[in-house]
């Protein structure tokens, strides 16, 4: 077992967090579990918190005095242009993240850095977004604590938007313990986990998980999801480590140069670090992005990765740092063009037909998160978990028609070909 | 393996049908091996089918042809009461199913006289749900067959009516396998079970299934689900059966009246048959009906059984025929209370407020049958299952925000009251 003090990551007290020292990152667990001590974790985590400019503190969310504006009848007018979404979306130099993010020094602990990361881009994005909403709405915030001594996390949660119906940016960093059947299977993949003879498996989690559904039929929703995992030996030190992660887009309507632009940004960062991830991790997107009993895919895909530690820590911190830069460039201009003319030769719905077709789509939304993603199984599995932020994933309106097939000479069934039969974009 | 005449049931020729013999359904498994034998197995499923008045012919669903009537913006006007609610519910004798269905006699094979009750049920529940539909829509007709001789079903949907938004009501007939890592959790569950050596277990399954959502907001969803499912010897015989199976309800807002109507109907045909089934399957119900990572019950429940086999087969089947007979006049007071008047002291929310509600419950209602329910988890999972009459069972409208908890004193927050806390209601 974990002492409450070596799972403490956000109670850190300010006179702990002045002695912070900097430690280098061990390039392998095992030299890791040498040179960490527990009280180094729990005041390495709490500095991360701090140096992050936001802070946690126990704030429990009281039943019927959400923060979030919500008008269940909202529905923007789509023919005028939001201005926000002008602004520009600059693309940082690759492998820039030590000079990007004030405060993010190599030598800091993993956990560390990667929670100044994680919530460096919250910030961004949350920024980025509420610009382009233009509508003034902000994004509520839900610090949560998830028991005593456990983690916790920001919820960032929007809805109602000029632009956005829903979505939330999720922060979250979590101690807890593999129930044995979890444990079991994390070990079926990870053969070198030691499982302690009571079965259960101590982990420290963190992660940013993004999902935002636009008001407008031809802008798709989007996913994004960073994470880093460790296993923990019974002094909390790590036994083993890995990154996961990706963004894919769902598109209500297939429109090549969005999927196209969006392919091609995930490409460039990810060849920028190794030359085969881009390749894998787009088929691994297309197999994991996939309601298999319709043999349908959500989107149209991405890049998805899991259990990721094939290079040393620093270097795939590094490729995530990389990929959160890209989201905004990545994402945005597919969201403006919905607003502007169609481009030559391209058809579109009716705004009846449009509305119509995005709650069928965003009901398969909803099928993939609830029944297939492991992901979110995983979540509302854990004792514990916040299941708020959890579900804040699934869209505000969702429709299921029975046996609702468009023809294929359709808009609607041209989408669902390219669903059906991922494309190589670039 | 079964061969593919053994395992037909919706193509016997009428040679076949003609020369069926009755045989008496053996009181054991172990025995009914013995006497049955693979040829009768065919014949018999087949004259059920033909006995049922209901037919089975290979009709593939073709996209963008579906014979549902769709309004995506239908919405009825709910202050104009339907006079077809106004018809009465006669309650049949309990016990009396071999007076009730034609053709239904005790020496038949109990595959055949599953069959036959369940059509016999399909039809009577869909008349009476067209009747107080009150608009003259009928449901549709989905015949479907699964494969080459793996059976088939019949399902029977409707959609945007005056009274019932969408619901279905569902036959099918199994035969398949189960793969190995499902008949190794069956065979945890039924340790009498002799899994083949290549890990599938062939098994038959027949059920009728039934979820119907009504366009008022005051008026509550409602399941049933009765199945019977028997593990194969390799020649087709069969080695275990059992009976499953309940019915429950979803209201929107809470109602002690209709609540206590559903669950009296119930105790009194449970009680029939059983003294101790009502209190046992209410309990099972309570526990099964439950989004377990909300600590919210679906509705207030009703009843819930798996794996009965403490009675003759031939008790237990009677038993079903009467859950069958009580489905409309446990439910159908409940649609029409809500286009009645308030009842002394009954408060109500605003339409507004009723609709905004309904679609979070409804979200609810989407979230356990995708995410908890271990039936429709078994369903997508099996190869070759018919999603859409699996998927059927999901609202036209559900919504998701973030957080959201209505408070305590609220209508909508009593009826969170009661589905955190089941309540004995007689």
């Amino acid at each position: 077992m974990l002492s409450a003090a070596r799972r403490r990551i956000f109670s850190a007290s300010s006179s702990l967090r002045n002695s912070v020292r900097a430690r280098p990152f061990a390039t392998s667990p095992k030299s890791a579990a040498k040179t960490l001590t527990p009280g180094l974790l729990a005041v390495g985590a709490g500095t991360a918190v701090a140096g992050g400019t936001l802070f946690f503190k126990k704030q429990p969310v009281i039943a019927n005095e959400s923060p979030l504006t919500v008008e269940p009848e909202f529905e923007p007018d789509l023919s005028i242009f939001p201005e926000g979404l002008n602004a520009e979306v600059p693309l940082v130099e690759l492998g820039s993240v030590y000079e990007i993010i004030p405060g993010l020094k190599p030598e800091m602990l993993m956990r560390e850095k990667m929670e100044l990361l994680l919530k460096f881009y919250q910030k961004e994005i949350v920024a980025g977004l509420e610009r382009a909403d233009s509508s003034g709405k902000t994004f509520i915030v839900d610090e949560w604590t998830r028991g005593e001594n456990m983690g916790g996390g920001i919820t960032r949660v929007f809805q109602d938007g000029r632009v956005f119906q829903k979505g939330g940016v999720n922060f979250s960093a979590i101690y807890g313990e593999l129930p044995p059947a979890a444990a079991q299977r994390m070990h079926a993949n990870h053969s070198e986990l030691k499982v302690p003879e009571n079965g259960k498996l101590p982990f420290y989690a963190c992660g940013l998980s993004l999902v935002i559904h636009p008001q407008h039929y031809l802008a798709p929703s989007v996913h994004l999801n960073y994470r880093y995992f460790e296993t923990l030996n019974e002094d909390g030190t790590p036994q083993s480590w890995w990154f996961g992660g990706g963004q894919d887009l769902s598109p209500m309507y297939y429109n090549k140069d969005d999927a196209t632009h969006f392919h091609k940004l995930l490409k460039e960062f990810c060849d920028f670090h190794d030359p085969t991830y881009y390749s894998r991790f787009k088929k691994w997107a297309d197999d994991y992005f996939r309601i298999k009993f319709r043999n349908e895919a959500r989107g149209i895909g991405g890049i998805f990765f899991d259990d990721l530690h094939d290079k040393e820590p620093d270097m795939l911190f590094k490729f995530v740092g990389d990929g959160l830069s890209r989201f905004l460039p990545s994402y945005l201009p597919a969201v403006k063009r919905a607003y502007l003319p169609a481009a030559g030769g391209e058809e579109r719905p009716t705004p009846e037909a449009g509305k119509h077709w995005q709650g069928i789509r965003r009901g398969r939304y909803a099928e993939f998160n609830l029944a297939v993603d492991r992901g979110t199984q995983f979540g509302l599995q854990t004792p514990g978990s916040r299941i708020e932020s959890i579900l804040m994933t699934l869209p505000k309106h969702c429709s299921w028609e029975y046996n609702y097939h468009p023809g294929p000479e359709t808009l609607e069934g041209k989408t669902v070909e390219v669903l059906k039969n991922p494309i190589e974009y670039v």
